[in-house]
């Protein structure tokens, strides 16, 4: 038996959510059965699309609820889970988490930090490639937009998209991320939205105009960028966060979309399991452009289980530099 | 040597346009030349399309304007196009227009009316059966829904749906227009957006959702049928004429595109050229579908080419039953 500590959604947030939409609980596990798992979890990670699934029911209250976790096996009945292996699985929000195996996939670093799995490497990194060379149709040298650029999709968005040779710029809520932007990724341009107009800057940084852009934000982005899109442009739509915290999900009124007619421009939004079947390829080109020092991140890492609602809230008002992570125990034990 | 009326812009629209936009200018054209055809216009066009060009500056200001027209080869020195065919070409806005010929395409009608070559079996035609087909990648049985579903394309874009066994609902801007979309032409449902709530509308009428938004209106029209796509649902952008008689054409804001990421829903502006390697198949089609009944047509046909700015302002004001033409001349001579 071990008492596991876990996160419940006790009230679906209006708004920004708040400490008192969450409750930390302690259960009991039993030792693991025959076939069974008890995963110690040590990283968890917190993403933007929690944020929807809290008001639209996804996430179930008084529940543990769910997400991207990395944990090391503690006792094992199951011959494919040996104890001491790591593996990934969408338990997190808590200490321990006994399976049958099913939802368990294992993970060998090949040199790589075990965190990288929950970002680059992982579905963060893969919504990013699949959104920008699938969905976004990214072609060699074209301009591109990413919003939310320094978060942990968009620092990989516009990554590939410098790998693919595009002019390629990005949007950000600091100063100090337009210089990471541009000083560290080598963005050909990056902005402020909240002291600068993004229509404006958009025009400086991209003249001629959008072919691709990533959207991560929505609303007033949207309504700038759509209105610069270039004949046959794309805007893949991974994500609209400053609609997530608003009641039905609405985002600020987007005026310009008859730009799309004549322009023929498609938007489309995805999920990353479409590009489940590329995961072979998405992690021998990860791993190469990490080697070759073309794919660089970042990471903010909040300590403890008991703070996931505090990495959570603090997500949604930008606070990351990069992945946000919430390390729940040691790697190794 | 030949007279002819033309209208031209002369001032770029603010808002609605206004008869002092526009202006009659008699042109004199001389006899046609070697290689040249003199075209006795008789029927153009009005689409909803000329009005943002009048913005963009694609209208030339001080010129005849331009636009699908039928006319009759009045004299001819090009052995293509002999004396008395009927041609269709763009140099609408005008009773003559002399041709060296590479404007034109014949017109053979098959026992239908000639003005069907500028709706049904036209580029109005053309452009709401690709448009749904293709674009709108429409399938048996979906759920769809047009808006300015009694206008030219959109009347031929809800047979089309019925034809393919969807359950079919429209909008439109009065009483007897839903008369016609239900009765006549057998919609699943109609409603008048001027009189009722979109979004409630909508729910009643398709209350499992929409595959397939047929967008012609934009605005308050987008933002309610984005909200209720389905998964994997499909908006083919043909035109947004809320947000033609605005500045910079911008729409009221549409604030539920967030529900484009978890339904996956594709949105795409498309353009009637897409299309022309079709047009052999679009043409038995319609020919066949209007031969057994399940494609009508309405028109609404001022007279003389003194009333084409009326008809361009009726048509945006939605006064128009189907298809808006002017009738610049008799059918033979």
């Amino acid at each position: 038996m071990v008492v596991s500590k876990e996160i419940h959604l006790v009230k679906r947030p209006e708004g920004m959510p708040v400490n008192s939409d969450f409750a930390m609980v302690e259960a009991t596990l039993n030792a693991p059965a025959d076939g069974e798992v008890l995963v110690r979890n040590i990283y968890m990670s917190v993403d933007p699309a929690m944020r929807p699934a809290m008001t639209n029911g996804q996430t179930k209250l008084d529940r543990a609820m769910e997400g991207s976790a990395i944990g090391q096996v503690a006792a094992s009945n199951h011959p494919d889970f040996p104890e001491g292996s790591y593996v990934l699985h969408r338990a997190g929000f808590r200490e321990y988490h006994l399976s049958d195996g099913k939802d368990l996939s294992v993970i060998v670093p090949e040199g790589e930090s075990l965190t990288t799995h929950l970002h680059v490497l992982g579905m963060t990194g893969l919504t990013a490639y699949g959104g920008m060379l699938v969905t976004g149709e990214l072609k060699e040298n074209e301009n591109v937009f990413v919003s939310a650029a320094a978060g942990a999709v968009g620092s990989v968005a516009v990554q590939i998209a410098k790998i693919k040779n595009c002019r390629t710029i990005g949007s950000c809520g600091s100063d100090e991320k337009v210089d990471y932007l541009t000083n560290e990724l080598g963005l050909d341009g990056a902005f402020n939205y909240k002291t600068q107009s993004i229509a404006r800057s958009l025009h400086e940084l991209l003249p001629e105009g959008i072919d691709v852009y990533f959207e991560n934000v929505g609303g007033a982005h949207l309504d700038a960028a759509m209105g610069q899109m270039r004949a046959l442009g794309r805007v893949p739509v991974c994500g609209m966060i400053s609609a997530y915290n608003t009641k039905g999900a609405r985002s600020e009124g987007v005026t310009t979309l008859s730009n799309m007619i004549y322009n023929r421009v498609t938007m489309k939004g995805f999920v990353v399991y479409e590009f489940f079947d590329m995961r072979d390829q998405f992690l021998a080109d990860m791993r190469q452009w990490i080697a070759e020092g073309k794919m660089k991140y970042q990471e903010t890492i909040m300590q403890g289980v008991e703070n996931a609602p505090n990495a959570m809230i603090g997500l949604l008002q930008g606070e990351n530099s990069g992945k946000m992570l919430v390390q729940i125990g040691p790697e190794t034990e």
